[in-house]
C-alpha cells in the first residue's frame, strides 16, 4: 500500500480520461466525483473506479465525448439525458440545470436517462449543498441484493444521499447503501481470509453466512428487518429507474464480471432539490440545521462509543488524507502504472 | 381480545371526536387514517390512538376546531397550518392542497406547520397515490431512539413511507420507521414476558438488551450499520423539522408519560408529491411499476420464505380483516367502553 497525493491522482486521472477520449470539463467532472469519495474515505467509490471507466469507454460501453443534453418536460422537472456519457458528468450537470427550476418554484428534481455507473451518489449531493440547496440523490445499480426472505439477487446496492447547507464549515452529507454492507465487504474479507459480521452476507441459498467464500450476495439493511432495507432500495427504483423510463436493477447489464463492454447499461438517476428558505428567512435554516448538529454531536456517548453527525467521519478522513495522502492498495498502484504505460504518462508515485 | 367490524370501530371513532368537538370532515380524516392503519395491521397507529387523542383534545394540547390554514409559498410548495388542530386532518388538506401546484409543475411539496400526532405516515402518502400522484410522507416524533452509539434517546422513530400509483389493483405501499423496531414492540414484549430479538431494544446504558424490563430506547434501524437508521432519522428531520422551523424531536414536548396535556407540541410534517407522467407518456408509469412488481413477486424466495412486495402484507390483512373485523386487545375495549360512557354513545359491541 501507498499513500499518494491529491494533486497527484486527480492530475493522472485527469490525463486517463483526456487520454480516452474525454473533454476536460467531463474529466474535471469524473475527477471530482472520484477525489470526493477517496478523500473521504468511501474507497469504494473513488479512484480505484479509473481503471473501470477506461475500459468501459475503450469498449464503447461508455462514449466518453457524449454531450449531456437538458430538456425542461416542466416547470420543475428537467430531464438530463447524458447520451451514455459517464454519469460524473451527466450528475454534475444535473445539480447544475435544476438551479433556475428550483431557485423560480422552491423545488425540482432531476430525471437523469441514458446514463452510466457515477461513482459516489454522495459527491452530487454535496454539490447540490455547496450550491446552496438541499438535495437528494438516489440510484439503482445491478443486482447484488436479494429481497426480504429472498434467495437470489433481486435490487442493486441501491444509494440514498442527502446533503443540505449549514452555517457550519462543512454542509450536512449523508450517503448510504441500502444494502447492510456494500458487495466490497465480502470481497475484502477474502482477501483477509477474515470472517464476515453476522446478518450481512448470504449464501446460494438465501441463508445468512459468516463465510466471505459462501458469500454470493449481501442482505438487504436491516437483519430480520430486512424488508426495510428492500423497501427504500424500492423506493430507490422506483425514482431513478421506473419514473425515469430506464431499467430496475434486475434487468440491468452487468457492471463487472462480464463479457460484454461494449453496450449501454442505460442507467438512470434522480436528483431532488429544495431551496432551504423557502420558509424560514435568510440563513435561518443553516443556523437551525448547525444547532441541531451541535445538540445531535453533545447527545451522550455509550461507553467507549463516540457520536457524530453525519458527513464528520467523511472531513475528518478527508482532512487527514489531504496531509498525508490518499491509501493506494498494490493491486490499484500496478493498474495505475499499467493505465500511465498505455497512456504514455508518468504516474508521479 | 374482541373482533370488532371496521363500520362499528369507525362510527364509534367518530362520534367521539364529534363528542370532543371535531367537525365532521376532521372526524372522517381522523377515522380514515386510523381505520387504514387498523385494517392493514398496523396497529400501533391505528385505533388504539383514539383515546389519547380524545385526551389531548380535552387537555387543550390539540385544538378538535382548528381550521387548517394552506399558504402558497413558492409556485411548488404550500404552507399547511394545521393552527394545532388534529394532523390527520392537516396532511389529507395537504395532499389536496398540492394537487394543483404538482399538476402544474410536475412536482411539489407541502411544508405543515403547527401539528400534532398524525397517526400513520403511510395513510397520507396511499391517499397521494390515489390520488394518481408518487408521494412521500416524513415526520419527527418525541425521542426514543438514541443515535448511533449514543447513550440515551435523541431521534424519534421518524417514519418514512412512500406510495405510487400502479396499474393493479392496489397502490405500491411502502411505510417503515427508521428504528428497527417501534417502541410498541418494547412494551408488548414486557406484556407478555418474552425476550426481545437481539440489536432492537437497548438499555439505560445505551447498550443492546434482550430483556424487555431493562430497554428503556430502541435502536436505530441497521443494528452494527445503525449510523444508517439515524440518518435516515435525520433526513426526516432535516425535512418535517428545520424545513419547516418545527421542533426536533430532542426539543419536542412527550406525546404521552407527561403532566402537560395542554400546551400544543408544535409538530412538522412533509409531503413530496411527483407527477408519474412527468417523462413516461399515459398510464406507462402504472405499467412499468406492476411489471417490476410481478418480477419483484416472482423473484425466488429463500426456504421457508415468501418474497413480497410493499404493501402486499397490508393488503391482505386488510381483506381478511375486513371479513372478520379488527382484533381489540381487553384493555383497548376497556377504553373504548369508557370513552363511549363518557360521550353517552352505544359502542355496538
Amino acid at each position: 500500500m501507498k499513500r499518494v497525493s491529491h494533486p497527484i491522482l486527480s492530475a493522472l486521472t485527469k490525463s486517463c480520461l483526456a487520454g480516452s477520449g474525454c473533454p476536460q470539463r467531463t474529466a474535471n467532472d469524473v475527477d471530482k466525483a472520484l477525489g470526493h469519495a477517496s478523500l473521504c474515505g468511501i474507497d469504494s467509490h473513488g479512484y480505484r473506479l479509473l481503471p473501470h471507466y477506461c475500459r468501459a469507454i475503450e469498449g464503447g460501453r461508455i462514449d466518453a465525448k457524449a454531450i449531456t443534453e437538458v430538456n425542461q418536460l416542466m416547470p420543475s422537472i428537467v430531464e438530463v439525458d447524458a447520451n451514455n456519457g459517464l454519469g460524473h458528468h451527466a450528475m454534475y450537470a444535473a445539480v447544475d440545470a435544476l438551479r433556475g427550476p428550483v431557485l423560480r418554484n422552491g423545488l425540482g428534481c432531476a430525471l437523469v436517462i441514458n446514463s452510466s455507473h457515477f461513482g459516489p451518489a454522495g459527491a452530487y449531493a454535496l454539490y447540490g449543498a455547496e450550491n446552496g440547496f438541499l438535495a437528494l440523490v438516489t440510484c439503482n445499480s445491478d443486482a447484488f441484493v436479494p429481497l426480504f426472505s429472498g434467495q437470489t439477487a433481486f435490487h442493486g446496492t441501491n444509494p440514498i444521499a442527502f446533503a443540505a447547507p449549514t452555517s457550519g464549515p462543512n454542509p450536512y452529507l449523508f450517503d448510504m447503501a441500502t444494502s447492510a454492507v456494500p458487495i466490497n465487504r465480502v470481497l475484502s474479507a477474502r482477501e483477509k481470509k477474515e470472517q464476515l459480521p453476522p446478518d450481512v452476507a448470504l449464501d446460494a441459498a438465501g441463508e445468512s453466512t459468516r463465510n466471505s467464500f459462501d458469500a454470493l450476495t449481501v442482505a438487504p439493511l436491516g437483519a430480520d428487518y430486512g424488508f426495510k432495507g428492500a423497501g427504500l432500495a424500492g423506493i430507490a427504483e422506483v425514482l431513478s429507474a421506473i419514473l425515469t423510463g430506464m431499467g430496475t436493477s434486475d434487468q440491468l447489464l452487468p457492471m463487472t464480471d462480464c463479457e460484454d463492454w461494449s453496450t449501454p447499461r442505460g442507467l438512470g438517476q434522480f436528483l431532488l432539490m429544495l431551496r432551504p428558505d423557502c420558509r424560514l428567512s435568510d440563513n435561518l435554516f443553516g443556523n437551525e440545521l448547525n444547532s441541531y448538529l451541535k445538540r445531535l454531536r453533545n447527545s451522550p456517548a455509550k461507553a467507549n462509543g463516540q457520536v457524530m453527525a453525519p458527513g464528520d467521519r467523511e472531513w475528518a478522513t478527508k482532512k487527514e488524507r489531504l496531509e498525508n495522502g490518499i491509501p493506494v492498495p498494490d493491486t490499484l498502484v500496478e493498474s495505475f502504472y499499467d493505465l500511465a504505460n498505455k497512456f504514455n504518462l508518468k504516474t508521479g508515485f
